[in-house]
Order: structure tokens, then sequence, then C-alpha cells
């Protein structure tokens, strides 16, 4: 496996583009994006759990029913949701576009992000989907931008990968910033490849990979009404299709997995506010699910994510919220460890307190991207989640995140 | 019933005082504090339900196996909690506090609260001791301060009712600040009465009434690894002891609520860094569980929290944390107002927005006490949460607590 250029174009016959059609009133910023695939692919997709869905999960859903879609519609600046008319208008979305694209409505995915609550006005995306579809090439990076709400930076990636001797492509961008938790599936993620992959067994992939992936994601512990992860798998790699589990679905799921790991870190690095990347690594646990919920509870602890923007090594917040994460462990056998570029440091073992060097410790978690190593000496079962630090940014840009 | 001075010390026998020992390095702080009961009382507590639980609540359980107590202590500055030799400080804080007062060690209930993982030297406690049983007297907000660790204010009231046409007193002290988030029972609380109630019946009322006060509070969602409420009742009042569900015990139970109703919103009010008390009350719910599930989702999600620190009414936010709870409800009919002292506006109706001012919103929303309404419209049940804004001084205290 290698990682390539291309993001979510990579993959053959996948093009992509952005553009300012209006909807955001700052004309430097795209908020509009468009991927086309030139066949018709076979399309997996996981939702939000929250029981406020925005219009377009609904209507994407529908257009997913028969496990094909060729084209994915994004808008930035407005999530569509919690309006009357949501439905209609992301209805109206999808049919603009399959109309300038010549495909049908029911093949295109749809999905909006930004406030809740505001209509959308169907007329500056009316105006912009000729120029959107004129724009379509080798622009990953620009529908990254169009997708982008309070996110500082595009994320996107591609790899290529093997499969029955046949090289494949896989690629993604992703938007996440604020309103991010894990639950089935966070934050706005668009995967493509040209490896064929039956739909059931494109569904099979994508489950089974944001559980351990985008799941363990947290920013603020905000599910949104509107997160969703499409993949889209158009075959013309000319593999043969991966109909079951075995060889290679196995090589698939390995590239799809360093795809979605590599955009959650970028989505946890760039979380509203942040200026950290922190990863929490449970190790030891007697089951995964006992492993996971540790590391959830740690990563989404806003004391543990305020003492790491402060670089203070406070590692008793850490057995906190091993302690009250519902997990049943044995507090008095566990280990705690900072980790980053700059070294690693035991702070804690067996549940209590070891002497430390708090200028180490400080040097140690002054990096931007910081491991927090929890070893419950209880199994041997593991789990990673991704989050950032709390800090005066994330409350500036929520404090007043509307007008 | 009615509000009267005296705070802890306002019931019958009851002493109390609060002294800088030395635990904190600023001498202008007081950092121990004692109550105490010139009779033995009965005694209930509820404590923390994270695993990592402080050493003094261990020993606080063991002292309080035979229902009954006579003394607090209680020191701030250090939890100790996850510190190898913590039962033992804790069981000598008690001793030597009993050889002072020449009472039971068994008879005395010790709290701590401060940095966990950081050794608790004895010595300023040996030291103190004499100088705090000493201080003993209508010293309730002394005491009060001598528990506070980022809390801004002192937390304490009284109440006089009447049982069986006995006049009898309830009053009490809190702390609260970080770390606090719903969960049996969060932050520390000394309750005081002397109302004579049995050992059974005061465990009885004080766990009931936690059920909906305490544990419906809010701060950062962090469950803390030291919370326990104490409620201390030394039959000097005279009424008939109260032995039974009935009048006497309801009572009593109208007149723990109104005590327990007023510390949850002076806890919630001075969260660390809050500018803003916020109350959720859900109306219209199929049953309690679902109206308490709706409102702790709401009060406790960070962009809610951080809206209302910025004045902005983004009632989405409210929505999207309804859709997150896990409570099962049919999101088109949910009602959502923002009131205050200023006014009370509709934002949202049947799950989607109405047209309001905003001027009038910011206006209601700058008060210092905000009230989010959601009416779920399918039942007659209801509930309250409290918490407080998310602001820049909670990260500006959690990035560097321990230095």
């Amino acid at each position: 496996m290698e990682q390539i250029k291309g993001g979510v174009c990579a993959a053959e016959g996948f093009s992509a583009s952005g553009i300012h059609c209006g909807i955001r009133k700052n004309r430097g910023k795209r908020d509009i994006a468009l991927i086309y695939s030139e066949v018709p692919a076979n399309a997996a997709a996981v939702y939000t759990t929250n029981l406020v869905k925005g219009a377009p999960l609904i209507v994407t859903k529908e257009h997913l029913s028969n496990g094909k879609a060729q084209a994915v519609i994004c808008n930035s600046g407005n999530a569509n949701t919690c309006n009357a008319d949501g439905i209609e208008i992301a209805e109206k979305m999808s049919s603009l576009l399959a109309q300038e694209l010549g495909i049908g409505a029911e093949d295109v995915i749809v999905a909006s992000t930004g406030v809740i609550g505001q209509p959308l006005d169907i007329e500056p995306i009316r105006a912009g989907i000729p120029q959107l579809v004129k724009a379509l090439g080798d622009c990953s990076a620009q529908a990254a931008e169009g997708i982008m709400t309070t996110d500082t930076k595009v994320k996107e990636i591609a790899v290529s990968f093997e499969v029955g001797g046949v090289e494949c492509k896989i690629g993604g961008i992703a938007k996440g910033s604020g309103m991010i938790h894990p639950n089935m599936a966070t934050m706005l993620v668009f995967l493509t490849t040209d490896c064929a992959v039956s739909s059931e067994m494109l569904q099979k992939a994508l489950s089974s990979d944001v559980a351990d992936t985008f799941n363990m994601v947290s920013v603020d512990g905000d599910t949104s009404t509107n997160d969703m992860v499409t993949l889209m798998a158009n075959g013309m790699a000319g593999n043969p299709e991966i109909c079951d589990e075995g060889e290679d679905f196995a090589a698939f799921m390995k590239a799809l997995n360093t795809v979605t790991v590599y955009l959650c870190r970028r989505i946890a690095a760039d979380g509203e506010g942040a200026t950290k990347l922190l990863e929490c690594k449970v190790s030891g646990a007697e089951s995964i699910l006992q492993a996971k919920t540790v590391a959830k509870s740690v990563i989404c602890s806003s004391l543990v994510k305020a003492a790491m923007f402060g670089s203070d090594a406070n590692w008793g917040r850490v057995l906190c919220a091993v302690g009250y994460s519902g997990a049943a462990v044995d507090t008095g056998k566990i280990d705690v460890f900072f980790s980053s570029g700059k070294g690693k440091i035991e702070v804690c073992r067996g549940g209590s307190g070891v002497p430390f060097s708090e200028e180490a410790a400080k040097e140690i978690l002054s990096e931007d991207e910081i491991e927090i190593l929890v070893n419950l000496n209880s199994g041997a079962e593991r789990a990673c989640a991704w989050g950032c630090d709390l800090t005066y940014d994330y409350v500036k840009i929520n404090g007043d995140y509307r007008t």
C-alpha cells in the first residue's frame, strides 16, 4: 500500500469540484462541492444516530436504498435541518444536479452542513450548479474546501493497494470541527474507490470500519444531526468484484482503514479551537468494548482536554475519567503514561501516582500530537480514540457561531 | 417553611468552624472545616459512582455503617485520592479529630477535595485540629469557605419547618465548581438538621432527594472521585422521631428539597468560569426518566453552553442535544423557548424554527439566570436540570489548575 496524491479524485473515473455559489456571504470561501463518477458506482453509507436528522440524510438514505450512486453534492454554511421545507430543498438539490449531469436524481448523495434551523435558499444552488459541473476535474482539495465549516485545514488522502494482482485506489475528503462525537457516524466524509466491490460487501466494510475509526473521534461530545460517511466504488480498476470475505476483502479493508484513520486524526487535530491532537491508547483490556469505553471517556473529558491545552500532566483527571467511564475496571491496576515526539513519561502505576519530572512532562505535553497511554493490565485487548484539547478558541468560535 | 440564617449551624446543637491550617500555600484561604453536633446524630450519605474513589469516602462509608455520626472534617487543596497511603491519612484525620473532641473516631465523617494524586501531608492537619475545635461556633460561612476549591462564592442556606407541631431546622453548606456531573451524588454537601429522623428514613429521604437535585446538576460532565452528600439529624428539636412515611416525613422531605435545590442552583451558577446559571426545564414528557434524560443532555452540551455564554439563541443546538440524548422522543413535536427576567421567547415549534427577534432573544439571554424550556408535547411529566455556560475562564482555570 502506498500513499498517493489526488484525494477523492485519485480513484479511476472520479472527478470533483468546489465553488462559491453564494450560500455564505464570504466570497472567498467555497460553499458547495461535487464528486462525480463517470460510471454508476456501488455505494454504502452510515448516518448519525441523532433522532433529529438533517433533511439531506433522509433523502440520501432513500436514494441509496438500491446500493447505487454516481454523484455527491454537499453545501456548507447551512445544515438544512429542522426546516419545514428541508426535504423538498434536498430533493431539489438532487434533481437540479441530476438534470445538469444527465443522471437519475436517485443516484445523487446529498449533504449539507452548517447552522441548524435556518431555511436553505435553493436559488444560489440552482444558479451555481452549472458552474459546479463545468469545474469538474482533478479538484479534490477544492471539493474538500467546499464542505468545510469552521475547519481550518483541508482534509484529503488517497492510497493505492492491490486486489487480485490489480492496482486499486481509494481516497476521501472530510469535514469535522465542531458537534463531533462518536455515534455510528460522525462528521461528513466522502470516500471513493475504483475497486470493484459489491454493494453488500461495501456496506459491510464501511460499517465495520467506522466502529473503530470515526466512532472513536470526539471533539466536543455533541453528536451532530447531519453526520454521514459515504463510500462509492465504481469498479473501474478492473479487479474481479469482491463479493465475499477473504484475501481481497481484507486488502480492501486495510486500505479503507488507512484512509479513515488518517481522516480521523486530521478531524481531531482540526477540532474547533484545537491546538493539539490527542490520542488515547488503551491496552491490557478484558475486551475491545472495555478498551473503547475507557478510551472514549478519557478523550471526551473536558478536564483532561483543558489540562492538555495547558500542557499540564494532571493524570488524576485521566484516572477520574476511566473511573466514571462505565467500564468495570480494576482501578488499582491502572498504569498511565504521556507520550509525544519529545519522549514518554510514566505518571501513574497501579492506580497511584509515581514521582516524575514536571519539567520533562511539560516538554512532552507541549508537542502538538499527544498520546495518553492507559494500561488496564487486565487482558490483551486494545482500542484507540482521537480527540483534541479544549481551548479559549473553542469557546470563542461557539459563543457566537451564527452571527 | 421559612428561610433563616445560620447555614449548617442553624439547627439546634450544631456548630462549625473553618481555618487555614497550611495545606494551601495561600494563607488568606481557609483550607479545613469542621461541623460538630453536641449529641450523636443519625446520619445518611450518598457517594460518587466513580470507580476511582477518594480514600476519605471509603473511610466515611465504613464509619457510617451504623447510621451514626457526630462530626464532619473536610479539607480543601488536596483530594487524598490515588495515593498509596490515602486510607491511612483519612483514618488519621478522623482519629486526631475524635481525640480532640472526645468522641469515637467511627463517628467522624471525613472528606477531602482538591488535586488528585498528590500525597496529603497529615502534619498541617494535626497542627490545625486544636485550633479548628477551639474555633467552633456559629461559623457556617467559615466552614463553607474551608471546603471551597475554585468556587468563588460561599454556598450555605437554612430553613425552618414544622414537624408534628414542633419547629425544626435544616441547613447545609456545599462546594461545587469543576468535575461536576450527575451521578448518584456530585460535589461535597454537608447537611444538618435538629429534626428527629431514624437512620433508615434519613437515608431514604436523602437518596430520594438527590435523584432530583444534585444528580441533575452538571458543570462539565466529569463525575468526581470525591463527591459525597451527608446529612446529620441530631433530634434536638424534640419532635417525635420520624420512623416511617407520612405527613411528618413529607414535611421533612419538602424542607430538605428546598435546601438542596437552593444549593444546586448556587453550585451550577458558580461552576468553573461560569457567568450564567442555566436551567433546562423539560415538560410534556411521557415519563420522568425521559424528561430527566433530555434535560441533562441539553444542560451538558458544550455547544449549548458556549452559545449561552455568547447570548446566542442558537436553538438548533438544543434540538440537537435532545436528539442525541438517548430518549425516544418525537422530534416533530418539540417546542423550545428561552426565558429570563427579561421575558420569554419562542424559537422552535413542532421541531422547526419560528421567526423571532434576534435582538429580543439577545436581551433575554444576556441575563445571568437563563431558562431553556423544552416541551416534548407527549405527556405530563417534567424534570429540571441545572448547569452553567462554557467560558474562556473555564479553559483558563483548567488549563493550569495544579501549578
